[in-house]
């Protein structure tokens, strides 16, 4: 290995040491000019500056509809002494000026008389007259090099007599897919195999970024094989991302291929996710980038972000594209490790006037996180996290406008939320509906710490039976409401059949059980039914094993892995699995009673009214909305 | 004519009653849905909920390098008690999870013996197993409805076990120019004759809004031409953009067409620039909605934006884009009639700490302010205007991080700062050099309210004949430095051949002179000359009125609206003009003399020490940069 670092780079100088790398290496600064028409430029930059050919307005016009006069003659007009113009041409906006007149007069103030025109207001030279070059004289600078183009600027070019443009071609990125365990996108999967989604999110992002793409076929875990491929890619392309597999490891591979392939700039940079990247350059004429990509979708995406995103711009000689940011209040404490930009993806939402970030799961293979997030949070390598409540800039991934018009649920996890949210933005593009699943109690904390506007909860009070409402009681002052949303059907799933043949709760001693996180509704309700059997939790196998999902509960006796979970009826449809029943649970939406009228909220009440709503959510199977919408507090 | 406003309706009031026109003409409230695999789905908007088809990762994997073990056997494991088991198997990060095991231990806490794996600490069940669904649980809502797909959406989706997705189709937009003055683009121009930019600009509008867009051939002002065409076109758009030429009263013209061909809904809105605009609709199965596009660029290139696009999306049951936004303080008094919300284009740039947004030339015909544009300022029809120093509220159109590394000039105007401009954003895209043009006696009010980096000045005090230093005295402060630009020959700009014989300043009372701006230092130039000669100003045909750049008065010059105008040789020489020289004056940069250190500034000092620079400048001709980057205070 001739890798200078395998290493924790700061991202700073991994940029740094691969711009001199590829300086080095003799990769091209930019890419190739051309020229296009006008009308085929808008997104390319210009190669050169662009000079204004002609004038326009190319002439001297009239800027109304009225008569085009001689100032001088119009001299001592009043409206109590009128002047008669006789010399005069009838004009309309946009006319040229005819020769011999200086000045326009608005039709609204001629009075036409037999004699000519009577004016009851002298007109100052140049009046409503437009200038020739108004909007742009011949010889300007209209744009600069290393500009992008927009529909504005090609219609200006255009306007100045500029009919083609000298603008730099799209940079082309190669992306080569390895691994044996990686598969094409609509295969059919056998265990520890993986689809190649990678590969179609770097080409979409290749092409967000103005770039031409190309996919090769997938590669297999051979050096020669990938160096071979490296080396053909490198020859068509301005930049190769070379996809690692999703082992560990794995980005020594790359590191090795890249280097028998030319060099190795930078192995391993101080940013998380993302932190196997491979920098490097392969050999030709000429020399061509490769940025070694890592295996877990939200690296690479990100890997795209930071490392591919501005040496495109730049190839390009743009400014890379930014993204808007904000202030925001963080939802809960944030640890970070010292040394490693850490990227945390979060939900934003307006709550009580101040935009509130959650933090999402951080795994490097969730990519729901950044489907779900609305912004990234850098955390600097030198800072060791952020307390609840600090004060965060992010980076936004949806507009404001969207962000304020967000309803934040956070609490326990519900389907009938999951359809809610999807039926609201069908109806109005601009209403989203974000929950995030931290379980009942957790919802009812966010409330309270103002996190959020609802809280989803079934938390059941061993003491005295009922639901939520004693948690209310205790957590929350009296300002709040709550919204029944329905009654769910509460049981274990099992496997296909019920092979173990599971009652109810009696037989959990016998089997593996897959258990829900502390603090979900769903485990109160397991720990009350335990208690009144005098049942100890301990004496359950697989009790300390947690989920955050019914539907991850579901996944786990789908896969075998466990005997039987808790969860709803509709968890266990969605993986045709058997449910064994064992309660009927309301579940309620907690907020501020003032929320109630909150305009933002209103479509979700209207929404709990209608009958086909209500359909649809019976039709999930396991719930029954003979409550829903009714206030219970 | 029938339409019901011709009037100034609010522009919200407008959309309403446009919705509403839509809806009794029968126009969809959505285009059709299709379904596309998802590597062909980015930039779509979802037209139904996605919901996960599988479970990703597929699988309980291995999330280290190691081995997998049962948690179970390595109890009791410690620094001084080490436990060896045999029963393991050895994984990489990704492998399946082999089956009768529950946890992995790293390779680098596993020391291999003969007899096994010898574990100094004991492992918590599923200890680095990365669980079945980890990321996305099958029967998961992936998606709602009415979501703009983005690359890690579809990669998600994938991932999910999702192939097609049903979306909406790309609206198709449809736009029809108008006008018996209108050209095609690249046509040469006869008096009174204009190019066909807004077609051109309107359809990359509507293609960077995802749309289809098509435009046909120009029609001739004949309404029942115009009405056919608007007929064929809405057979097969989802909207059509009906150009109307650029004269008062076309708007009329417009109106008629479409209520022939449908009904108009709104005729005029308080919208500025861009009041002209009509709303309606189009008879057909289905109806389509029609928007009658202002023919000035400005008021069309808006008209788009405010009207067309928020349909658009509407179309695809998306949100609209929107623009990020910051606040800014005003650099001067925005004056604003009242009732019509005013989009006034701006520049903005971070002088000494603060955002400044100063105006640019608010006439709708003036293409290049939208080009030249940094933001977008709404005053609102409520708001007679706003005093200089306000904080406001700009609707970005460059990137922050752009607008941070702008330098700002503000004074008078000469082709070296444009050709500076260039040559550094060539270098480094991120530099801007942005000047505004407003004399060089406003360039140093400009820097005494902090509202520039730079003034560019080269005004002559009548009383000494020294150049830019009494006024730097005068006006500023002493922490003030002042860097020579060049020198440059000023001089009349005459006709070709200069067919008047013009000699110099005494000629001046036999022609049409064309003057500079008041403040402008060419004209205070002609103002001493005419001092020396004891000429008074009043005997000059054409001394009021008054051009704001060399390039204009060149350009008035080559219109033969004027014989003669002050300015310099370069602007002479771009219009292929004959140049009478008058004097060699020095052009100066004024700034804070704290700034001479500000990293910001730092490439323009580099580029004016540079020899190639200053060949360039020289070659445009009346340059001479002898005395270029010295400091003279």
């Amino acid at each position: 290995m001739n890798s200078p670092f395998v290493s924790d780079v700061p991202a700073a100088e991994a940029h740094a040491a691969w711009r001199e790398a590829r300086a080095a290496a003799g990769c091209p600064a930019r890419v190739e000019t051309i020229r296009v028409p006008v009308g085929e430029a808008v997104g390319r930059v210009t190669a050169a500056p662009v000079w204004a050919q002609r004038s326009s307005p190319a002439f001297d016009s009239s800027g109304m509809d009225g008569i085009a006069v001689r100032a001088s003659d119009t001299v001592g007009a009043s409206e109590t002494t009128p002047v008669v113009v006789t010399d005069f041409e009838v004009v309309d906006t946009g006319d040229p000026l005819p020769p011999g007149y200086d000045a326009v007069v608005m039709r609204e103030h001629v009075h036409r008389t037999p004699e000519g025109a009577e004016l009851r207001a002298a007109v100052p030279p140049y009046q409503h007259v437009r200038s020739i070059g108004e909007d742009i004289s011949a010889a300007e600078l209209l744009l600069p090099e290393g500009h992008r183009l927009r529909p504005v600027d090609v219609a200006a070019c255009a306007a100045a007599g500029v009919v083609e443009l000298t603008v730099r071609r799209a940079p082309t990125v190669v992306i080569i897919p390895t691994g044996d365990e990686i598969r094409p996108i609509g295969s059919d999967l056998k265990p520890g195999e993986i689809l190649d989604t990678n590969s179609l999110m770097l080409a979409a992002q290749a092409r967000e970024a103005g770039c031409d793409a190309r996919v090769t076929d997938i590669v297999m875990d051979d050096p020669e094989t990938i160096t071979a491929a490296l080396r053909a890619a490198a020859e068509e392309a301005d930049l190769v991302l070379l996809i690692a597999g999703s082992s560990a490891g794995r980005d020594d591979y790359t590191a090795r291929v890249v280097s028998s392939a030319g060099a190795v700039a930078v192995h391993g940079v101080a940013v998380r996710p993302g932190h196997p990247v491979v920098l490097g350059t392969a050999k030709g004429d000429p020399a061509t980038p490769v940025l070694g990509v890592p295996g877990y979708p939200v690296s690479a995406a990100l890997t795209f972000d930071i490392f591919a995103a501005p040496l495109l711009a730049e190839l390009e000689g743009a400014a890379p594209r930014e993204r808007p940011s904000t202030t925001a209040r963080l939802a809960r404490k944030l640890p970070s490790a010292i040394g490693m930009d850490d990227w945390v993806r979060v939900r934003l939402g307006r709550v009580q006037d101040q935009i509130v970030a959650t933090p999402l799961p951080r795994g490097a293979g969730v990519l729901t996180s950044l489907v779900r997030a609305d912004g990234l949070l850098v955390v600097p390598a030198g800072v060791e996290g952020h307390h609840a409540g600090t004060e965060v800039r992010v980076e936004l991934l949806r507009g404001l406008n969207e962000i304020n018009r967000t309803i934040v649920a956070i609490g326990s996890h519900d389907l009938v939320l999951d359809l809610a949210a999807s039926t609201l933005r069908a109806a109005d593009p601009l209403i989203t509906l974000a929950s995030s699943n931290v379980g009942s109690l957790g919802g009812l904390v966010a409330l309270r710490d103002g996190l959020c506007h609802i809280a989803g909860s079934h938390l059941l009070d061993p003491a005295t039976g009922e639901y939520t409402l004693p948690y209310v009681d205790k957590l929350l002052g009296d300002d709040i409401a709550v919204i029944r949303l329905v009654h769910r059907d509460q049981g274990l799933i099992v496997a296909p059949g019920n092979p173990l043949g599971i009652k109810g709760i009696d037989d959990l001693a016998q089997v593996r059980y897959v258990n829900r996180q502390r603090g979900a509704g769903t485990r109160a309700l397991l720990d009350y039914e335990l208690n009144q059997r005098g049942i100890d939790p301990s004496t359950i196998p697989g009790y300390s094993r947690e989920e955050h999902t019914h539907l991850a509960v579901a996944a786990a006796v789908a896969a075998g892995r466990a005997d039987a979970g808790l969860g709803i009826l509709a968890a266990a449809r969605a993986f045709d699995l058997d449910f064994v029943p064992v309660a009927q649970e309301p579940y309620d939406l907690v907020l501020r009673a003032n929320d109630l009228s909150n305009p933002l909220l209103a479509p979700l009440w209207t929404l709990l009214d209608r009958t086909d709503f209500r359909a649809s959510v019976e039709a999930l199977g396991g719930y029954s909305c003979a409550e829903t919408g009714r206030r219970i507090r």
